[in-house]
């Protein structure tokens, strides 16, 4: 079959010839329908600081997959041929799918273990399925998993691109107040789609609205600072973006608000398997970008360039 | 009687004679015995930042007491003149003894709500209860009901000043591995005393400790950023020292780490209960430098100029 090889920072990918492969013990394989391109792997072909994420290469990226499994091996009998599936990147080891050394869904097969398999309902696409096994993964770990978000609460929303879209969605959803903010104009024009209370270009003017939460999806180092500066008392931040990787901010105002700060990363199994759940009523539909397998490098370019509108997936014709 | 009065930023405590006070409503008067001198009343003195904290000027400083009921009034018989007492600060409604309208311990009589008043442990010395209602009631504060230390965790400090010293100790206690990091190479010898079981000049010699919480009672700014380093990942930072107002933390390590930054500001009733039923056993005892009620601006002025070893608390011979 031939997949997406990755071999390094600062070298494209590469179409190859690799072998199928099959399922080992405890495993299945996954023919893969739907694979979401995500920012990271941008980041992985661009900075070499990243490259400790990648222990053996060449590897195939891809981390945000649904499809439909192939081959089972005894012991695994709880799984079909056939069975529709979304796939939680995450192994117990710590490995990820298309995230370490594990190969993804930048080829057509994926081979993957019960610590990743979520039944995809019959509802959901297999775009919106793979779509929710990242960005959804990552958004609603970080809204509610991390920042406890549930109904009633009143919730800020920073970035409303990829994530953030989806995270103030879920809480909407939820039945929380939600406000949001985003520098771009053309995505405050989402407001209404997305059910929000508010929205503004800085987070900082929802001051007077007594925020409990506020997931930070763009991390621009201000953002953070904004968020300290805009919580209640006793509020929660969590982080989540890192459009820059610092933030100064202002530990006066953390400690006299008694604030907490969590720090957000991917999501669990168990999310993805609330979140399926969630969309399932099919309200949850951000913007999505469908490309063909080939595309792949074309469609990293574009989110390296900026500006994308929601998430970008290939969809495989196997 | 006679107290010192503050009258705000910018101007010195003056001796004045006030008018005794009498217990209202829900409240007793406490004779006091010992009053703690804090390096918040020299912000509050050099300070004009913190004259919001202070909504009615002159009053009287002085939020760190110990003594004896001498007053009680109908409905507040399950106290009795003659009872030794510590004083939680803080009101329901925000205020605070000795530290926003409510005058404090810089004077010899203070009044007293059923949200101050905790029992002194006749083992206890005044000087020990005042210590603990100010310096012992932040450090628990943030150690334990926001740090969550408990027995066998693996616990970092940074700042074995006056908090510091009591929160690592409190940690021993409590059966924690605790190390402990201080610019000051004096400061560094008491690490025998309190229990450590390392002790160095930065907390990011102890990365290899893998440790799950750190508590900041320094706060200059580079410290928290060097706990965000050092913290093995899940880890909890509290923050509580303000040495400086604003810090540059690495989002990317709290978000990679999921790390968890909560600030922890002064302590509640609750918290001086359960500090003082650790203090009973007698293994609390950070350095006391007594000073007359007389000495208490020259005392301040010792806190202003810096390198104080211990808590000074004022006792009264009344």
């Amino acid at each position: 079959m031939q997949s997406w090889r990755f071999n390094g920072t600062g070298k494209p990918l590469v179409l190859e010839e690799v072998e199928v492969p099959h399922a080992g013990p405890g495993e299945v394989v996954v023919d893969i329908k739907a694979a979401g391109l995500c920012h990271s792997d941008v980041s992985a072909l661009d900075d070499p600081e990243w490259m400790a994420s990648f222990p053996r290469l060449p590897m195939t990226l891809g981390h945000g997959n649904a499809g439909v499994i192939s081959e089972v091996v005894p012991g695994m009998g709880h799984w079909r041929v056939g069975d529709r599936v979304g796939l939680a990147p995450l192994m117990p080891d710590g490995d990820a799918i298309g995230y370490g050394a594990w190969d993804g869904g930048y080829g057509p097969k994926v081979r993957a273990t019960d610590a990743n398999l979520v039944r995809l309902p019959n509802e959901l696409s297999f775009e919106r399925g793979a779509m929710a096994t990242d960005a959804g993964l990552t958004s609603y770990h970080a809204m509610v998993t991390r920042g406890g978000a549930q109904a009633g609460m009143r919730i800020g929303v920073i970035g409303l691109g990829g994530l953030g879209y989806i995270g103030a969605r879920i809480a909407v959803l939820l039945g929380a107040q939600v406000y949001a903010a985003d520098v771009n104009p053309a995505t405050r024009l989402l407001a209404d789609e997305i059910g929000l209370a508010g929205v503004a270009e800085s987070i900082t003017e929802f001051t007077d609205k007594d925020l409990q939460l506020i997931v930070d999806y763009a991390g621009f180092g201000t953002t953070t600072a904004q968020a300290v500066e805009t919580l209640a008392a006793s509020g929660t931040l969590v982080q989540v973006g890192l459009g820059r990787t610092q933030s100064t901010v202002d530990t006066k105002t953390i400690v006299f608000k008694q604030l907490q700060i969590l720090g957000s990363l991917s999501g669990t199994q168990q999310d993805l398997t609330e979140l399926y759940a969630l969309m399932r009523g099919g309200d949850l539909n951000p913007p999505i970008n469908r490309i063909t397998p080939d595309e792949i490098p074309d469609g990293l370019e574009r989110l390296r360039k900026g500006g994308v509108v929601g998430r970008i997936i290939a969809r495989y014709e196997n």
